[in-house]
């Protein structure tokens, strides 16, 4: 296969292709011109063609099933993998797959934390690739665009995660908050729990519900800490709480932060965000408009990530944040990735303006 | 018209009763066996039956027809009145009302904020019956019900108010908490917005938003302010941000503390609030079970608040209440004080299990 | 236990109490002032309280937990006993709880269907407890009242089966429709499906569809054949297709049907519904108001069937009811046969006004 | 401007461009390859750039702004326009742009219909520019592919008869169903009743709905019935009742249909609907996989109309089509019926995969 001026096409395999996260990569790669997705892989759907499961997806991948996971038939059909494995399974894919040369961005938690006791503690069990966690890098390219250019091992952040820091970054860099008093209060939609039903996702459990979780302790708050404390340099606390909501996409960090210093205006922060996201190509920062604040039903389908801070009444600041969780959140920052290490442009294949109303 | 046992009924009128919160005491009202509602006013449905407007109570109120407001016949007709209007309306029917003998409940703001430059300050105009303003009691049975069995004018909290005032109590109160960097993040469902459509209201903007508003101060935060600092007789600092999220019904008010002692765990909490709240009739304390934090969905069509507080990794302290907004957070907290104004039991008429799944 | 005027209270017994159906059987009895729940049967949930699975019941049944299903414990601790289990299984049990002597009502479909052929062709298994065919009556107050008052084993119909025969029976009963040509299109909310998970039922896979299912040929089907020929004494076709749609609770039955005379107005279709249904205390035919047409979301939470039909262009009528799916079409239902069949108010216990907006 | 080769852009022009199927045109166009969208209308909001209203669309128009409706500026500034208004202007428009040598294509009810007494039965008002009713070509591109290729004015159909014809066509062309017992039952999402709020379209009364709407004679019939005659050269009758269901987006029409000869089976309905559809760019005959049935949240965000027939027990035939209203149903189809007027690629800029779940 070649792309439209003669050259070969990227090979391209998912592992893990059958959850909400793996149909997004399936639907963005689809329009990709660099790409072709030579392997997918699915235990549960191992011989269902592609549109057996992402029924939306009939017509798009007319020869393509899914396959059980074998490193052979990765190294020798893709150049990248996708690992979008649950926690635990990546750490023991990923090293075969990088000594055969390949690259890997990696959508699983396995090396997103530097601190191997962090892991431990969060995921409860011991990582078993720790010569790789010096190699891998954060993949989020607002704050590791370079890194990223260079590694073979990207490490996706989670969702959450990704809304949290981008809505903060700004405010942490530019030392004006109590860094350690920060609260980040998160609604998420359902699909955010993935494919597989379970009692808190059923429909008539799930429809309408302001329903808290994970209040005890959610993994993703050791990925914001560890970004935000490379950030400043300094301790860094965080209350954050996350809420599933009334929706199927979106992720919304709302972050509540007090000032240490008085007196400061709406102008300051519209200007210490937009020097900071001036250049980025998937950051909108959010205006004049018949809404005003970020919210995720205006980026759904897209990578774009909607950010805005404002002064609360002279005592604190608010960042907001607002993503696709399956794109900006997974797929889509993945593949924003890929063009990065690739050295293609950024945001070739996911320059598609969000679907609205949704 | 006679009770069960022969007493004559309390004659009722409804103020504003074409709008969500007066279909709510309508519907409730129907089914109360000490009250009689005589007299619901809309000046845009004047001449309509009430189930024209409310068509889930066609048969409840087969000779009820909505009326013009008139003083004159709300003081003939009616022992008791819920003036239900925008802020500024309601000071001027109210004092009139008073000065006849009946007994009111006001579910708009005017009676809620004690000191008279507070309510300048939030809604934009003079008071112009300062004088009620010392008689007024703050209509939230939990904190004031002595006072509201004594009282001829009652002046019902806001919805989020309500659930955000339930859910800190205990934690003001026991003195555990820094009060100067309270964060409450509040999620509401459409209803809160009233029944007149507007553009944010308009169900394919509204659906499926996770959507911060009044970001730059929401007046629900002056009465929480004010029964906080009355509880804790010190200085209350609050973020208070609301979110419209994909719901119909429902405030659930997330309030996010950071503790001035280390080491509360998940007992001394739950015995905090159960001290608090142990003979509460409306509020329940969420233990165990399917779902371990308060929801909405698991109080609508109720008058019970659902609270909860947990620990947060020995930093802070996370209080949860969940309401009905038109329910505990409007029309059936306004029965509840009325059962206590005229001495009926508490609970007659609003002990109604709620409805779920819905 | 006695009632308020001393009588000894009804003893009851809910098989198949965790589910939906059952959770809105313990809702509505726990307000039903001469019933009292002896027994509530769960497998999966033997031993937990009441409120751990219906999380709204907290405080309802603070002495009550789940059993396993034991007949002697049902007949001797209770006077009548709702079966609630899937198809197969209460023809095993309800022999040997009519042989106590208990009264039964059968929320499953074992004993709606008279022909021991119609059972065996849509439930795929012979029946077990053929002898009890003839003494079930079809739990259908609108058309079985006085069967009902005199039954000991009543069959209540489905939910969909409600919706369309309700809607049907006056167009059927005055002969003006072409009975070979009726076709039904129904929408239901997600509750339908029961509280089990299942791929279809998972939130991101059931918002906001539109889904066809049992296109094939749903069992309910054969129900409201049976009880249209038995009200017509002629043969009837129905084509019959449900529709998930984005909605927890509520059950449209849309039949469109084409007239045998032309010219039916407006006027003649109101009288004729009027005087089917001009006693029946659960029926409200939808006339003025700022919604025209039934739809679920007026009656939810109550026992209401709203029902209406209208002309089409000189050739057909199209007859909508909508109720509440798990109260007219399951626990309400069964509560209102209970009702008759003890010779109590009908309307006791159910007697709420619908739940609006929600 | 050029495109990527050289050519200079198609300029293009939207008339009514900030409601829903504006925005949508606005999107679609935005990553049109040849397409340079140089006007874009709105009285309302005239001056606003287009982010203003669109606000996902931010970025993708920087130097666009709404401007009022000028004859003079649409013929000097654009190729093609694209006319998106209510019924009764663009038959005063679309005359003077035609005359211009513009092209034109209508997404408003204006030249639909060819008999000018239907379209003062439908739409209350004489028809004004008769003259033009014989050249404008219904722009269906399965029914009218060549036509459209050589006309000037298309005129778009509506979104729920677009389901409805595609969903019936097979049928009808085939000669196996009784053409005057049609039964359309279209199910439909939120954003079809356009941008402006209405009492019935605000959240709370628009959320969880199945409502019945136009009844009595909804317009989209008219044309339904029009092309479905001409392709059967027969009388047709149909009962056609469009309900509003819990969804922003989709249509879903569901075809009852009786047979005029037994035994049609599903490989046979198969095979009729493969043959008519099999070359069709964006028809999908729905087949194996998780979900059978076509449903809207399968195509949301795309061009596709998922169409499927199946037998019902030897007596009918039910046909059903699912779309994206505001794509297929609305601005995806105005831009095939571009593409194929301009002898472009008929996928150009439309080719995108549908996104799911959502």
């Amino acid at each position: 296969m070649a792309n439209l001026i003669g050259f070969p096409m990227i090979r391209v395999g998912v592992v893990g292709a059958s959850g909400y996260t793996g149909g997004e990569l399936l639907r963005i790669l689809s329009i990709h011109p660099e790409v072709k997705v030579n392997v997918a892989t699915s235990r549960e759907f191992a011989g269902k063609p592609i549109s057996y499961v992402h029924i939306n997806l009939r017509r798009y991948y007319p020869d393509l099933k899914f396959s059980n996971v074998s490193i052979d038939e990765l190294t020798s059909r893709c150049d990248l993998v996708f690992v979008n494995t649950p926690s635990g399974i990546s750490q023991k894919i990923t090293p075969r797959l990088l000594e055969s040369g390949l690259k890997i961005i990696d959508l699983s938690p396995d090396f997103r934390l530097r601190n191997p006791q962090d892991y431990e503690a969060w995921y409860g069990m011991k990582h078993e690739a720790l010569d790789l966690l010096d190699r891998a890098v954060y993949g989020l390219p607002e704050l590791h665009r370079e890194e990223i250019r260079n590694a073979n091992l990207v490490a996706c952040p989670g969702c959450n995660a990704t809304s949290s820091i981008l809505a903060l970054t700004p405010l942490v860099e530019s030392n004006i908050i109590d860094l350690e008093r920060i609260v980040v209060d998160v609604k998420v939609g359902s699909s955010e729990a993935g494919r597989r039903p379970n009692p808190g996702t059923h429909h008539p459990e799930r429809a309408n519900v302001m329903r808290p979780y994970s209040v005890e302790g959610h993994r993703h708050v050791a990925e914001i800490i560890q970004e935000l404390e490379l950030l400043s340099r300094r301790k860094v606390k965080i209350i954050f709480v996350p809420h599933a909501v009334g929706a199927v996409r979106g992720s919304l960090a709302t972050c509540h932060t007090w000032l240490t210093q008085q007196k400061i205006d709406d102008n300051i922060l519209r200007r210490i965000y937009a020097k900071r996201y001036g250049g980025e190509p998937f950051i909108r920062i959010v205006g004049e408009g018949l809404f005003k604040y970020p919210d995720p039903t205006n980026v759904l389908g897209s990578n774009y990530a909607d950010v805005k801070a404002v002064p609360y009444q002279d005592v604190g600041a608010i960042a907001f944040c607002a993503i696709d969780n399956l794109v900006k959140g997974a797929a889509g920052q993945a593949v924003q990735c890929m063009n990065i290490m690739l050295k293609l442009d950024e945001k070739m294949g996911i320059d598609t303006p969000p679907l609205r109303p949704i």
